[in-house]
């Protein structure tokens, strides 16, 4: 699977993803779609890709795999902070 | 797995649900632990995980299983809302 069906979670409005990730499985006919967050986007990654599924592909796309990591940074205050992510892997049934 | 097994997220000071967790493993000898959260404490919960996993257990428990769901209430204005969660079942390797 090549990175254009990957919809990466950020700040723009809630359902600007939500169309994002709709419009794979639809109009660009794609079998799996990668919903990806970092950070505090993690929570709002869960409910993209739960609207999607529930209330507009009607059910007909499922989680196929959620995969979770972290990476460790140095922040502006020269402290280790560790960011954690999440890949929630969405396939048609 | 008994419930006793589950560390549900919220909005204590966060090395207390790491500390929750660890505990688990280490002096009640459990072989899983899920780290349960709802709406905007999921991100926390994949943080809660991933600390306890890597900087704490020593890479010795590892994710097992997540799963996501979502539930639709009705808040306080009268309007339809879906509230997402996530459960994290950490296992020792």
């Amino acid at each position: 699977m090549n990175e254009d069906n990957s919809v990466f979670i950020g700040e723009k409005p809630f359902m600007n993803y939500v169309t994002a990730v709709v419009m794979q499985f639809t109009t660009k006919g794609a079998t799996e779609v990668v919903v990806k967050a970092r950070g505090k986007f993690i929570s709002r990654a869960v409910d993209v890709s739960e609207v999607s599924m529930k209330r507009f592909m009607d059910n007909t796309i499922e989680v196929k795999k959620i995969k979770t990591d972290s990476e460790e940074f140095e922040n502006k205050e020269g402290k280790m902070v560790r960011v954690s992510n999440i890949e929630i892997t969405l396939a048609k049934k």
